[in-house]
C-alpha cells in the first residue's frame, strides 16, 4: 500500500505540505484544475460553469476558457427559473445539474448566482434570479441543496453587489451598510445559512472602494463569523488583485492559473512577514476540506439519463414562463379550429439561454415550430420568419410574407424575443426595447390579424408598453433552455395551466426605473442611490404605474383567497391562508406574503415579501397555506447598533397574487426587541430626554430653569429639542456645563 | 489725540494685540455682537439676521435670540423673490436692505441663503430660492452687491448642503463630489466670485461625515483658493464643534459667544501647540478687516425711507407672484361688474413671512382683502374667512358662510395657503398638502360657484393636483412679504401683469420627489442619492408629468420667440434670440435657456438652465435679448482629473418659456478641452488603447499575437477589451507581463 492509497485527514496532509506545495495549492493548475499533490494523493479537483447547465470544455481550454464544451442539458437560466416560484423544482432540477456534474467528474458546478437585478440594463440579468433578495435567496438555497445533495459542490456567485457587467472589473459599488445588509447581501445570507454551498465565489468589482476579493469585512466577518460558512471561497476567473491581502481576507483560491506568479507572491509574503503562515494554512486547510469533500463522487461519478433531464428541463420550462395578459381567454387555443400562423425565426431558431461562460452545449435543442405543429394535428400550422435576429434591418419580404400568412389564419402566433447579442455576460444593454425589425413585424402582424399572441424569449426585461396594447396575450417564456420550444406548445394548447409569476417588475419604461442617473456609474464609482428602494420597493414608493408587477402571472383557472389568519408558531409568526381554485381546470396558485413596518423610526420599503407558497389545486379545491415569518421578516439593520433589529409597533401582513394584487390584509403589533438608540456627546436633547436611562432625570434638572419655556413651547420647542446637548451647554446660561456631560452619558447606561 | 481716534490698520492692531485678545475676538461678545477692544479702538460689530429685512433684536436678546425687533421693511423671502428671476430688482431689493442695515448701526446683514430645495419638505425652503444652482447663484449675487453697495456685509449661508431641518446640527450630507460640486456648491461659488460677499456662514451640518464649521476642504480650498474668497467665515449660531480645529480649517468667527469657552480653548490649544499662532493670527486679522470695512457706514448710518421701501416691496411682490393657471382668461378681473367674494382668513390676516431667525417685524402690513376693496370700488366685495388658518378641524360655521358669499358673488377669489406652523426653520413638512380646513373649504366653494380663482401664500410647493382641475385660475403667491396683499390686488386687476417664473418644480404628488427614501435621513445620515438630478433635473430624467414645471408662468399677454442665432462672443457663446409682445398688454417675459449635454461621457442631466433674461415688452414690441454662456455653462466636474471640463461633442441650446416649453432649440458642436482620462495599472484595456500616449503601440504589439482575435472578436471584444490590462497579464500567455507594465504607464505621459 503506497501513500496514495489511504488519504490522510485535511489536517494530516496541511502537515505533510511544503510551504511551496502550500503556496502552489491556492492557485489553480490550469483553467479549470487546482493543483493537485501527486506525492500526498491530492488530485486535481475541476470545476465548471453553469449555474443551469454544465459547461465542461472538452479540450484543453482557450485563453479565456469560452470553448465548446461537452453536451450537458441546458435548463431555463435563473430568471425563467425564479418566476416558478417553485422551491420544490429548484432542489429536483439541481440533482439533475448534480447528477450531471458528478458523470462528468466535476467537483464543483460554479453557480448559482444570486445578484440582485438592480438595473434592467444589466447584461447578466438572465443568470440571475430576482430583484427580491428572500426570492432570489430561497430558491438559489433550493437549487444549492439539490445539487449537493449528488456529493458534488456549488459556488455561490458573485460575491458581492456585482449588479453590472460595464466595468465589472473595477468599478465600486458605493452602497450603504444598511441597504448591502437588506438588500445585496440577503440571498447570499440565506443560502449560505440554509444549504452550506460548498464555495462562495467572490466578485470582481469593489465595495465601497474595497476589492471584494480582499475585503476582510465581507469574506470573514460577515461570511464566516456572522453567518457561519464553512466552506471555501474561490476569485471569480481573474479577481486577484493583491494575492496576499486576498488570503489574509478570506480568499482561499486563485482561479485560473496565475501561472505560478500568485504562488510566487505568497512565498515572498510569508518570507517578508506581510502574511502570517497561519492565514496561509487556514487557506490551504480549505482547499483540503474541499479535496475530501470531493473524493466519493470522482470515485464513483455515475451516469445521468438525458432524456430523464429533458422531461425535467421541459418542466421547469413551463413553470418557468409567465402569462402577463390574455384577454378573452384567447389561451389556451383549441385542438381544431382555423389556422395558426407562427411568426418569428425564434419559434424555428429557438433563443433559449444568454451568452457568457453560461453557455451550455445542450444535449437536445426543442424548437416551437416543431412542437406546436406536433401538439396542434387538429390545425393547420404555417409559418413565417419575419425577421433576421442578429440584423437591425427591417426586411420587407420577410414582413410581407408573415402579413400573408397572418391574414390567413385564424390566429397568430408571434414570436419574438431578443437577438443573443442583445444580453450577455461581459456587457450591458443600451436600451430595453425589442429589435426595430421585430416591432415593424408586430406593428404589421396586428394590421393583418387582431387574434395575436405574443410569445418572447429574452433573458431580461423588455419595454411592453408600446405594443401589448395591441395584442391579446403575451406570454413571457425568458429563456426556456433546451426544452423551451416544447414547453411553448405545452402552455398555448393547455397541456399545462400556466403558473409563473415575474420575479421582476416590468416597468412603462425603462426612465421609470430607480437606477436613472446611477447606472452604470462613472470614473469607477457606481452610486446604490436609490438604497433599498430597488425594484417593487421603488416603484411602490413613487406610485409608479408599471407595465408588470412584481409578483404579477396569469393562470388559466382562478383562485380564491379566504381565512387569513396569524398564529405564534414555533418558528416565528404562521400566516394562514386559504387557497380555492374557482376555475375550471386544474392550476398552481403562488401565494406572497408581503410585510410592511408601518410604523418605523427609519425610512422602509411601503412593503416587502417575505414569504411565499406555490399550491397546487384541482378545480374547485381548497387548501391551507402556512407561511413562516420569522424575526427576520419584521427586522431592518440597525446602523447605530450594528445589528438587526425589530422595532415595536404596528406591521402589515397582506397576502396576495402580486406585490399590486393583495387579496387580504391584516396587522400585528410586535413588542420589539426594545432597542434603545445608544447616547453620544452631540445626541440631540430630544434623543437624550427619550432615553430610559437619563430622560427624566434631565427633564428634572431643566425643569424651573429660565430655559424650560423655551425648550418645550409647543411650536419652537421641537427646533430647540433638536439642538445636541453638547450645544446646548455652550449657549449662555444654559443650567447645564458641558463637564457635567460625560457623567451624565456614562449614568445612562442601561 | 487718544489711541482710539486714528485707527490702526488691520495688520497693525493685530500687531499690537495679545494674545488673549486676539482669541477674545474670534468670539462673539453676546448674541449678535463681535469682541471689541476698547484699547485699541476695535468696535463691537453688531451682525443681524434676515435675508428679506432686518431682524434687529431690541432688548438684551433671549437666550436663542428670538424674541421682538425693532420694525423694517418685510420684503418677500427667497422663495417669492427667485420667481421674478429679476437681478435688478435683487440688486435694488439689496440696496434697500443694506440702507436699513445701515441706518441701524448693524455691519452685518446675515443672509442670502443659497441652499438647494432638494426635497419639498425642507422647513426653510421659503427662506432659499430655487432647485437650480445657476438662477440661486445669480439672484443671490445681485443682492449682495445690492446690500454691500450700501457700505455694510452680508453672510453668505448655510455652507453647505444643509437641505434640511430634521438633525440640521448633526445630519451629515453624505454626497458625492460631483454633486457637490454642480449642484450644491455652484450657487455659493457664483455669489462668492461675482460679489464677495463680507462674510461666509457655515452650515451647522457635517458633509460626508465632517462638520462643515471644521472643513479644510470646504472652508479653505474650495473657498479660498479655488474661488477665491477674501472675507471672513463665521459659525451658524452654534455651529462649532471643535473651535480649534475649526480656525485651523477656515472658520474664522464664533457666534454666538461662547460665555469665554471657545477663547479658553483657543488659547490652550496655542499653549499646548495644537494649533499655530499663525493660524490664528490669519482668522483674527480676518476680523479686523471686516471692522476695517464696517467703519465708514457705523461713522455715517444715514436713514431709510420706509414708504418707499414698501413700495419697493410691493414690486418685488408682484413680480414675485406665478400665474399657474388661467382658464378662460378669466383674470384679470374687470374694474366692474357682479360681486366678488373674497374667501379665507388670508385675505384679511396675510401669511407674509416664515418663522424662525428670519421673522421681521414689518413697518406696515397690507391685507389683500382692504387692498381689493380699495382696487375694485366699481363691485361689490364680499368676505368670509372660511377657516381658522392654525385649526386642523373643519368649522361648518365658517364654511357654509363662504358657501353663501361664494353662491351668491359673480366670482371668487379664495385665499388658501399654509398656516405658519407648517414651515418653519427648525423642522421639516410632513406633507405637501394644504390643511384640511382649507380643502374642505375648497371643495365646497367650487360647487357653489364654477368661478373660482385661488391665490395662495406659501414658502414652499403646496400639492395642487387634487383641486387645481376645479378652480378656473391659480395664482401663486409664495410668501409675498408686508406689501403682499397689495401686490395680490394689482395682479388680480391687471394693473400689474404677472411676470414671476417658478423657481422650482411643483410635482404632481410629493412621493413623485427624488428624495423619496433619502430624506430626512436615519442615524445621522443622509444620502444624496439622487445624485445631479435636482428638482428639474429629475422629472426630466424620469420623464415625470409635473403639476407645473420649473420656469413655468402665465402672463396676460403672450410672447413669441424667433431667431435663435449663436455667435461667439468674448466671454463666451452669445445666444441671441428676439421676443415679441404679441398681445394686448404691456407685459415681462423671462426666456431661459438650457443646455444639453448629449454625447458625454458622464451621466448628465437632460438639460439644465445656464442663462435667464428678463424682457419688458409693450404690446407689439420686439426685442432681441442675448444671454452669455461661458465654458463652465457646458462643463461637468471630471473627478478622475479634478477639475471643470468641456467634453468634445454635441450640446442643444434649448430656449424656452419653461423648462418644459422650449420654444427654439439648436446645437452646436464644441471641441472640447481635451480632458484625458489618466492611465492607472488597472485600467481597462480598452482605456489604454484610447490613450494618445500609449494606445496605438498598444495595439500594435497585441497585432498578430494569439489573443488578437479574442479581444477585437465583434461579439466577445468588448468584454474582453473591459478586463484591465493588469488582470490580462496573469492569464497564461498573455503577450505583455506584468512587469512590462510601469514603463508602458511612463510612456503614456503626454
Amino acid at each position: 500500500m503506497t501513500d496514495t492509497d489511504v488519504p490522510r485527514s485535511p489536517a494530516q496532509l496541511l502537515a505533510e505540505l511544503t510551504l511551496e506545495e502550500k503556496a502552489a495549492l491556492l492557485d489553480g493548475s490550469n483553467f479549470w484544475h487546482t493543483e493537485p499533490v501527486e506525492r500526498l494523493g491530492v488530485p486535481a479537483l475541476m470545476v465548471t460553469d453553469g449555474p443551469h447547465g454544465l459547461r465542461k470544455q472538452a479540450g484543453d481550454g482557450d485563453h479565456l476558457g469560452l470553448n465548446a464544451s461537452v453536451p450537458a442539458t441546458c435548463f431555463p437560466p435563473a430568471a425563467g427559473l425564479a418566476s416558478s416560484w417553485n422551491t420544490d423544482l429548484l432542489r429536483r432540477l439541481g440533482e439533475a445539474l448534480g447528477r450531471e456534474t458528478r458523470a462528468e467528474k466535476v467537483s464543483v458546478l460554479l453557480g448559482p448566482g444570486v445578484n440582485m437585478k438592480r438595473s434592467p440594463l444589466c447584461g447578466r440579468n438572465f443568470e440571475y434570479f430576482s430583484e427580491d433578495p428572500v426570492l432570489a435567496g430561497d430558491l438559489a438555497a433550493a437549487l444549492v441543496e439539490g445539487v449537493q445533495s449528488q456529493g458534488v459542490g456549488t459556488s455561490l456567485k458573485h460575491f458581492a453587489a456585482n449588479n453590472q457587467e460595464t466595468q465589472r472589473m473595477t468599478i465600486s459599488a458605493d452602497v450603504d451598510e444598511r441597504t448591502l445588509r437588506e438588500i445585496y447581501l440577503t440571498a447570499f445570507e440565506r443560502v449560505v445559512t440554509k444549504a452550506q454551498p460548498w464555495t462562495v465565489m467572490c466578485s470582481y468589482n469593489k465595495i465601497n472602494g474595497v476589492y471584494a476579493s480582499q475585503d476582510p469585512w465581507l469574506l470573514t466577518q460577515v461570511l464566516r463569523e456572522e453567518w457561519g460558512f464553512r466552506g471555501l471561497v474561490v476569485s471569480d476567473w481573474g479577481a486577484v488583485d493583491v494575492r496576499e491581502d486576498g488570503v489574509r481576507a478570506g480568499l482561499d483560491l486563485e482561479m485560473p492559473s496565475s501561472s505560478g506568479a500568485g504562488t510566487q507572491r505568497l512565498l515572498e509574503a510569508v518570507a517578508t512577514g506581510t502574511l502570517a503562515t497561519a492565514d496561509l494554512d487556514r487557506a490551504v486547510l480549505r482547499v483540503l476540506e474541499l479535496v475530501e469533500k470531493s473524493r466519493a463522487a470522482l470515485a464513483d461519478p455515475g451516469t445521468f439519463d438525458p432524456a430523464a433531464h429533458h422531461a425535467l428541463a421541459r418542466e421547469a420550462a413551463t413553470q418557468s414562463a409567465v402569462l402577463l395578459k390574455n384577454s378573452d381567454a384567447i389561451l389556451p387555443l383549441a385542438a381544431t379550429g382555423g389556422s395558426i400562423a407562427v411568426v418569428g425565426e425564434f419559434a424555428r431558431s429557438p433563443r433559449y439561454q444568454g451568452a457568457g461562460s453560461s453557455q451550455v452545449n445542450p444535449t437536445q435543442l426543442d424548437d416551437a415550430l416543431s412542437a406546436l405543429r406536433e401538439r396542434f394535428t387538429g390545425r393547420e400550422v404555417t409559418f413565417a420568419a419575419g425577421y433576421e435576429p442578429e440584423s437591425e434591418e427591417v426586411d420587407a419580404t420577410l414582413v410581407a410574407e408573415a402579413v400573408a400568412h397572418a391574414a390567413a389564419a385564424e390566429v397568430v402566433v408571434l414570436f419574438l424575443g431578443l437577438p443573443s447579442s442583445y444580453e450577455s455576460e461581459g456587457y450591458d444593454r443600451e436600451h430595453t426595447n425589442l429589435p426595430p425589425t421585430q416591432l415593424a413585424l408586430l406593428d404589421a402582424v396586428v394590421v393583418a390579424n387582431p387574434h395575436v399572441v405574443v410569445v418572447l424569449a429574452n433573458g431580461s426585461v423588455v419595454n411592453l408598453e408600446p405594443w401589448q396594447g395591441s395584442v391579446e396575450a403575451v406570454l413571457e417564456g425568458w429563456l426556456g433552455g433546451q426544452a423551451g420550444g416544447s414547453a411553448v406548445a405545452d402552455l398555448l394548447s393547455g397541456a399545462v395551466n400556466p403558473s409563473g409569476k415575474l420575479a421582476e417588475t416590468i416597468p412603462v419604461a425603462y426612465r421609470d426605473n430607480p437606477t436613472i442617473g446611477n447606472f452604470p456609474g462613472e470614473h469607477g464609482h457606481v452610486r446604490y442611490g436609490e438604497g433599498l428602494l430597488i425594484g417593487y420597493r421603488w416603484y411602490d414608493a413613487h406610485s409608479l404605474p408599471v407595465a408588470a408587477a412584481f409578483g404579477h402571472g396569469l393562470s388559466y383557472t382562478t383562485f380564491a383567497y379566504s381565512g387569513l389568519d396569524l398564529v405564534a408558531g414555533e418558528d416565528g409568526l404562521d400566516v394562514h391562508v386559504t387557497i380555492t381554485n374557482t376555475g375550471d381546470v386544474a392550476g398552481s396558485e403562488v401565494v406572497q406574503v408581503y410585510v410592511a413596518d408601518t410604523e418605523a423610526s427609519v425610512s422602509r420599503p411601503d412593503q416587502e415579501l417575505k414569504g411565499f407558497a406555490r399550491v397546487s389545486l384541482e378545480p374547485g379545491q381548497s387548501r391551507e397555506v402556512v407561511i413562516t415569518l420569522d424575526e427576520r421578516a419584521f427586522s431592518f439593520w440597525h446602523t447605530a447598533v450594528g445589528r438587526w433589529v425589530v422595532e415595536g409597533g404596528e406591521f402589515g401582513i397582506r397576502v396576495g397574487a402580486s406585490s399590486r394584487d393583495i387579496r387580504l390584509a391584516t396587522t400585528i403589533t410586535l413588542p420589539g426587541d426594545g432597542v434603545v438608540t445608544p447616547l453620544a456627546l452631540d445626541s440631540e436633547l430630544e434623543t437624550w430626554l427619550a432615553h430610559p436611562g437619563v430622560g427624566a432625570s434631565l427633564r428634572a434638572t431643566l425643569s424651573g430653569t429660565s430655559w424650560e419655556g423655551m425648550l418645550f413651547d409647543p411650536h419652537n420647542g421641537a427646533m430647540m429639542r433638536a439642538i445636541p446637548l453638547l450645544r446646548l451647554t455652550r449657549f449662555p446660561g444654559f443650567p447645564i456645563a458641558e463637564a457635567e456631560l460625560p457623567a451624565l452619558l456614562e449614568s445612562a447606561d442601561v
